[in-house]
């Protein structure tokens, strides 16, 4: 029997057919339509449909960049997809495509991958990062994705590392997420002068051509990392740590500072019980995670 | 059947005879001595003998002051009682007393009580805060005491959440407790300029006599407090922290201004599921968590 994960962005909806042991089979994508909870349901039925016509689906898992609640499977914060707010999107596909249908936080899924069968695979307490405009992350704590009371359990790119820090979009400041992600790196290399209309791709294609300041910046990204990292290992144990995400592309660049400053900053008997690795399963670990979750619905 | 509860600390180790309901029926306390490890385990024993002569005892539960290996049973970090270093203490003690012997760390203990019967009794994702001379903390996560892979979680203490600030006992700088117990009260009062020889109880004096700086330092350390309950609350979506330990018979001096801070900080949903209250039972609740620990052994 095959599942379907869906992997909802703010720009796109990626969908894959994914078979019982988290491999995609076949993929798909259709444009995200934030404003019309109509037109987003079409695109999205549409989906599950094309792969209705060729293969048995047993059911359907959706990965949603928000906050759904896992009492009332509502989703209560959405600010990317504003027309999904206060919906149940689980029963209103599961009435069109008549399939068990779950849904669950993109790094939730995202973990849960990377848990069933990428880099935190045969481990009980992982924590998984995902680095990209912002900072999302997913805990799986005693062998079982951890939601916390009412689901929203996770938000570690809203820790504040540094409370006299930077100014963050949620309006607090010093949030994580204000130095460890796509947008964060390009304020650091601003704040250290780098010149021209920045992207964090930009930056990188400058550390890779051995540009000085741009290797610095990576390299403090790398130590905030390392400092977040620290803090979840004092605090859960952990086994391994997984980080992926698009900014994940300079790997060591970032891992190699991060495990360093890891080691300073946590207990060495805990960090010692804790790896620090790239995700495996990036950029599909969304898909995968929303079929695997569906897969273990029962 | 009763259990015996032992609260092993620097200077001292209090004993407690407990019932089934986490109720203390008898008192009892001996020096501790710290770099002998006979000396040590003599004033223990003989606690425990004291309450064997009138009672039947069904099991007994420690307290410690370090981190204990949950798969070798080993403490593995003692900095206050060196004897135990590398010790395994449960079975010595099992061996002499002839009963069912479990240790677990101190925080831990004060959080399994204030889960089984204190402030956190009846809800399923609560943590423990424990406010003296530095910061502990206890992990209650899915309705059971979480302690990670090898047993040493709940070290909140020593997370960063200041990179830039204080430099702290264990090495690194701007680790909470530099901030938030009663040391960091006193480093705050020193810096705010209040003179003399100053412990956190004259601040605390000083402070329920008006003094405007020794409530100036109690609001800002209640604001660090409840930044640090808002990285809780955003990271795992707690029902409630419960905060004990000397520090708190500041009570709403410093909670008040916490919960503030805490609702500034943590996001809106997450924040709503979460009370942040005081202990209930403190300063017993080492006591009757290793009891209670000791009860539900199997």
């Amino acid at each position: 029997m095959d599942y379907i994960g869906l992997d909802i962005g703010g720009t796109s909806i990626k969908a894959g057919l994914v078979d019982q042991s988290g491999h995609i089979l076949e993929s798909q994508r259709a444009p995200t339509i934030i404003h019309d909870l109509n037109g987003f349901l079409s695109n999205l039925t549409e989906l599950i449909r094309d792969f209705q016509k060729s293969v048995k689906i047993a059911a359907v898992g959706m990965g949603v960049p928000g906050l759904r609640n896992c009492k009332t499977h509502v989703i209560e914060t959405s600010p990317n997809i504003p027309c999904l707010l206060n919906v149940n999107l689980e029963d209103l596909v599961a009435d069109q495509v008549h399939l068990p249908v779950i849904s669950e936080n993109d790094a939730n899924a995202g973990a849960y991958a990377e848990f069933v069968c990428g880099a935190g695979a045969g481990t009980r307490q992982m924590v998984y990062l995902t680095l990209g405009t912002g900072l999302g992350s997913g805990l799986i704590l005693n062998g079982r994705l951890f939601t916390g009371a009412s689901g929203y359990a996770g938000e570690f790119g809203h820790t504040v590392i540094n409370s006299s820090g930077r100014l963050c979009g949620c309006g607090n400041r010093g949030c994580l997420e204000t130095f460890v992600s796509g947008t964060g790196i390009v304020r650091t290399a601003a704040e250290k002068g780098m010149p021209g209309s920045l992207t964090a791709e930009i930056v990188y294609e400058a550390a890779t051509r051995g540009d000085a300041t741009a290797l610095e910046v990576f390299r403090e990204t790398g130590i905030y990392l390392g400092i977040a990292c620290a803090n979840l290992i004092n605090l859960l144990n952990l086994e391994v740590i997984v980080v992926g995400g698009g900014v994940m592309a300079a790997g060591e660049m970032l891992l190699e500072p991060a495990r360093t400053a890891a080691a300073r900053h946590a207990f060495p008997s805990s960090f010692r019980d804790c790896q620090i690795v790239q995700s495996k399963l990036w950029p599909d670990a969304g898909v995968i995670g929303a079929a695997m979750l569906a897969r273990d619905l029962k």
